[in-house]
């Protein structure tokens, strides 16, 4: 496998509005996409992004109580960071190294925020980082 | 104050050599530079480069049992996420909004990793996120 780009990081927050806010009053942000709903990830996203097309923040707040950012929250109420999104030019090829690594895979690979396909390394396997790779997407982000 | 580049996201590591090992075999990182301590901050310090001069990944060793990174790795034995660093193109300027903001500097501005003027702002009041605020860097990272 040969590293990508930094596509985002994704950042855990309990009010999307509230972090909305954060980022454009407090962190001078003006580039803010609209939130929308991945409901089959259980997730609320939201894109800040960096100047020059950099590496983007992802906000995630739950939707719902079965959300995978629930219980990440439970144990960090204000938030904090969730995870790492590197970019790879194959899925499919990335996956089966990850594998034959040994990595733990976390479910299949499908489609993300950024509509590429995507799947998730356990945190125990990379270091104590929940690592997402996404096929790059055509034109930027 | 105007969001810069998010220059790097800096990753605790128990072990700085198993770090750069597993960037390097697992992840297909090819620009991994030369680990350097930086006594005066208690951390070992190594930057993984991500193509086409993106975010870093600065990877953090502690360096004995006082470092600031040793309490994280207490709690995070295997690493983890420890915080992010944005670029601001003047340092004093944006230390004065932040605290005018109210929120928690940790310490005076001091010289970086990348030899530009830091400080960093309180994870309580950044969302969870432990902050680093870095003047921007001449030429690059």
């Amino acid at each position: 496998m040969k590293l990508g780009r930094l596509n985002h990081i994704g950042v855990a927050v309990p009010d999307m509005e509230a972090a909305r806010a954060f980022y454009r009053d407090s962190l001078g942000a003006t580039e803010i996409g609209e939130p929308f709903d991945m409901i089959e990830q259980g997730v609320r996203v939201c894109f800040v992004d960096t100047p020059n097309g950099g590496t983007q923040v992802e906000l995630l707040a739950p939707l719902g109580e079965d959300s995978p950012v629930s219980g990440f929250l439970g144990k960090n109420p204000l938030g904090g960071q969730h995870h790492l999104c590197f970019e790879v030019p194959d899925i499919a090829e990335a996956r089966a190294e990850f594998e034959g690594q040994g990595k733990r895979i976390l479910g299949p690979t499908r489609i993300g925020a950024h509509g590429t396909p995507i799947f998730f390394v356990h945190p125990k396997d990379m270091g104590g980082v929940l690592t997402e790779i996404m096929e790059t997407p055509e034109g930027g982000h």
